[in-house]
């Protein structure tokens, strides 16, 4: 009703108000899924199909017209098909010429194909204009109506107003719309679903290395070396003592490692005397997971913090308590209090729980919605001033630790030392080379660097020319 | 085109430039405050009034007249007005034909009126283009200028370019528009809110009626039964160790609640062959609250894993130690350290905090900004393949817990098992299931449904062409 | 050659759909950097230069022009030029005349100049369109492409058309514009990026000063005392202990804070029986920062959840323990166990755990997400009901951690009260004012006056005019 008056009392205004008919070739799960979506949000959707029958699943509102007569109602068509079938299309090109064709399609491995699924539309069908979009959209994302995960879709394409007609469909469907540039990003979209957190492979197998590495290290150290001297079986040490061993060291090494590549490129521009030049390839990685290795660093920290805290409830803790308690008892003999050891063990604990609570800030404004919302000023300023704040917090907790045992021999069995005092060596550098690096005369120049100025022009006929603009 | 158009204005640049007049019907408080903000982003106001005077209240910029002079001066009219009075428009029906009417109100009530206030004012004044907007904005919050809460104002409408117009007021305003389809919307954005939680109603009543029961279920166990048979008083485990005993049983029973219906839905596709039918309303809700109870049970295991780490600092664990120190000093009686006791005790230990991490790591990608920059297939990992360790997980910190515990008598107290025992039924059938689930010949068909292919087809004819179309 | 190949395909439609090119006047970095970014975007670069050669460091696609031949080239002049320079842009305005050019200049201090660059800009060269843009997106974000901090670009400009199309190449470079209206706003907008969390300022001053006059204070009583009368060296306690008096202190008076100023603008509300009068300033800027403040009393609180919580590890705690035991078991005495001290401990530690979990979900809604993602009647139930929750929790923590040693002439070394005694001022004056204004014939007054009502309006005349509107 609501619809008819208002037919009746804008009569040539109110053609331009109605969504344009969209053809959907191919009634599989996702088509199917996509034009149920699209129909709710008001577009009229008919589907292409090889045998145009209408079927149970395909929505009721919706036409299935051979493909040739699907292509001349509507000004989009959206490719719901594979690939490997895409061949079908060469025969209609002439009906296809100045459509906009939208590829959804993806593929079962990263880089299947030489060329993008979409690329390859585009080269079948040379007259048309070739959009690539919908792909990181699951059938059954769409079918549930719940869309919990993202509702970013990558739309690119070389024909501008093209892509704006795909991304006004996809904004009316509630997505969100991405702009991703020309076609040559279609490959990048198409691998783009089959990822899986590619940015954390590098940090996530980094820690299960050392992991295991001091895992085994604890173990020798710690079970195997009292079994064979003392005959004592400590192996419930697997449990909690050794990954309470293994976390502290793996969240300090990682932390450092996050700090070390900033150090080694300001190192690698004072030497080069340049910031134009590229870094080797491995640091610009590097530099790229950083985020990543410091959330997998708090991770571990995270867990260390746990492990200690839950100590005084653990069975072995209480007895061997216990057990020292009563045998002073029945010897009639007291410790009388050592300020030292007052001393160090609160410091080494208030160091921990400060870097912790430093640490867990830093973990809070990496969050893409904080992020979003400080300037670039203040990402910086927590970043790097709070981020150096929790390396020297954490070393300093370990050192202080250490005490008075890293030169007790108790603490070297079988040659090996303590597997904390592994973990300082990164730590230990990363800091002296940023120490250094803070002197006035080497923080000058490095500033003069990274705002554009060269030490040795290669050309020095334009090098002045590009003087001048910097200091203008 | 364009270009030439703007430079040949650019004479008399302004008048292209200059934003569109808006009317508001109504000075009453949302009005006031929605013009003097529009004021602020550049938009001329008049404002329609019954008795038009201008009041000191009213931004002094903007112009009070009568409603059809004010209605006469803009083509956008938002009627800050109750639904109660909105049959003061009749009369003006002809002046308001083809102008946008924008509905801002709200009702007191959920379904308050048979038919949402926006569409009634269309029947009102069927000439004009009414669009629903602003009506989540508070009056408060347009005021201060402190837009802590959300920024999404949710539009509907009949008429795209009406929709258009308003959306770009909208953004003006510093606001974000989601455009949320057809007039029909309207109800649910006039609900949306005077909602409270709607999604977690029954996760919290489930969580609490569960607390409910544990509550008596430990106070007869915990606290009178060792008044009557004892005659101590115990009457302060209220405090803390009952909720202790509460807390993780109600967050592992929701934890499997959230499992458990995807068992279910799948052992139902299976049964029926097909993905195409829909599934019991119930399981329907419950499939859309899964995050909420995890959420829920999330905050259940947070307080357990607080409640836990306090004991040792409880006075009444400090003086059980201390007395049962003295007591075996007095009598010279030292208990020997048990292996066994030191495994299960650091094992249980061991499950509960990597469980516990798990956990929280499952609650961070449920922050909206963290799941909103993964794709569908990370989501899906994280979700099942983490949830499902972090099922396991749980569910083996408590049995390690109960340890040898199960088979002994003092366990049974008036014949009342302890609460974690009550705890593990779901959790196990929910893994029972899921492992047979995962059997290669299940899981196979299971996927060939979830891809669209039935069983048995009711419509033969049809359903050749769905399959023939499922494989392409 | 892909877009070659496309263009001689579609001859007629593609002419509107390249992207218009864009001059950059200033080959600096941040000009430099820009146009590599906008290259990559699809956007045809020319440089306009006082000695227009090319060199390595200028992108090859783009041309190098003086300022005179670039400008005719494009519609839109980017100014990649520091404001000490802008004069060399007066000789150029008849070229300038009627193009969009847009200020991305920022200055080294806040207000550093009278008027804004970009209104300087608009003086010097009155017939172009000036926009602000850019201002908060540093060159070294555009060069490495890893865009973790903001993404979004505020704009401003007086003229709608020129903003849409500066807007439109925000977009297309993967950044998010954000409208901020006229060229009036360019000053905030120009001062953004200098800006290290100004609303932050006066929360962690406050708190800064909070602890270090309760350090002092705690120093005197607990170590300084000692160290007099009992001749002990408690120094140690610098470490944990005071910090451990210190943070909860800080954490609670802050959380009172909070609630303060809501409660002074309700009186004051009440007072002069309208809404419609300004606030002091100083009330204004409180409200403003609350948000702030609560965030900063939850880092308080969670150093003293951690700090509490490593008691039962610290050195000193385990030594006095084991002291303790000992001599009771050599003079053969127990203690009986004491019901109210096992009430009293418990109660506190479990309404502290309350409290600190109510604070967490606070702190967690106010996430810019979280809080984007709820209503507003649901985001003031969390901040307000859930709010109010947490303050009586953390004070009924507080008075019950006292207990019975309010009295004891012990807790007054030297007539100085506790810490705690003084933290729980400000909470217990919140309490008392809230539940005074939450007495029905108050709160329904002030209820009436939050929707607009007066009671005692100034000017008759028009006031009469008002209630009926507010009734409407």
């Amino acid at each position: 009703m609501n619809k008819t008056s208002s037919n009746i009392m804008a009569l040539a205004p109110n053609t331009s108000n109605k969504r344009e008919t969209v053809c959907i070739f191919g009634t599989g799960d996702f088509g199917r899924a996509l034009g149920q979506k699209m129909i709710q949000s008001g577009y009229p959707i008919v589907f292409g199909s090889r045998s145009p029958r209408t079927s149970n699943l395909i929505p009721k509102e919706a036409e299935v017209l051979s493909h040739t007569e699907a292509a001349q109602k509507a000004a989009i068509i959206i490719i719901a098909i594979q690939r490997q079938h895409y061949d079908f299309l060469t025969p209609l090109a002439e009906i296809l010429r100045g459509k906009v064709l939208v590829d959804v399609s993806n593929n079962l491995k990263i880089n299947q194909y030489p060329e993008s699924n979409a690329e390859y539309l585009a080269q079948l069908v040379p007259g048309a204009k070739v959009v690539k979009a919908f792909n990181t959209v699951s059938a059954w994302a769409l079918q549930s109506g719940t869309l919990d995960a993202s509702r970013q879709v990558f739309v690119c394409g070389d024909d501008m107003e093209a892509k704006q007609m795909v991304m006004d469909i996809v904004r009316a469907l509630g997505l969100t719309p991405l702009d991703q540039g020309s076609l040559l990003a279609a490959q990048e979209i198409e691998n783009y679903p089959l990822q899986l957190f590619p940015m954390w492979k590098f940090p996530i197998f980094l820690s299960l290395g050392l992991t295991a590495f001091f895992f085994f290290y604890c173990l020798i150290r710690d079970v195997i070396y009292s079994y064979v001297y003392e005959n004592k079986d400590y192996s419930f040490f697997i449990a909690i003592s050794i990954p309470n061993r293994i976390c502290p060291v793996v969240a300090l090494i990682l932390l450092a490692l996050v700090y070390l590549p900033g150090v080694l490129a300001a190192i690698i521009q004072l030497y080069r005397g340049t910031k134009y030049s590229r870094f080797p390839d491995w640091l610009d990685k590097w530099m790229l997971c950083r985020k990543q290795l410091g959330l997998v660093a708090l991770a571990f920290a995270f867990l260390h913090v746990f492990y200690t805290l839950i100590i005084p409830i653990r069975y072995y803790v209480r007895w061997r308590n216990e057990d020292g308690i009563i045998s002073k008892a029945l010897n009639n003999k007291t410790d009388p209090f050592n300020n030292t050891n007052g001393w160090l063990s609160d410091s080494y604990l208030a160091l921990g729980i400060l870097g912790f609570f430093f640490f867990v800030l830093l973990g809070i404004t990496s969050l893409p919605s904080v992020s979003n919302s400080v300037n670039w000023r203040e990402f910086r300023f927590v970043q790097s001033k709070l981020g150096y704040l929790t390396l020297i917090l954490c070393t300093a907790h370990t050192l202080v630790y250490g005490g008075n045992r890293f030169l007790s021999p108790s603490s070297y069995r079988w040659y090996l030392p303590n597997a904390y005092m592994l973990s300082l060596i990164i730590p230990c550098i990363v800091l002296i080379l940023k120490f250094v690096l803070i002197f006035p005369c080497l923080d000058r120049q490095l500033t003069q660097i990274r705002q554009g100025w060269e030490r040795n022009p290669q050309y020095s006929e334009q090098s002045n020319y590009i003087i001048n603009k910097s200091a203008v």
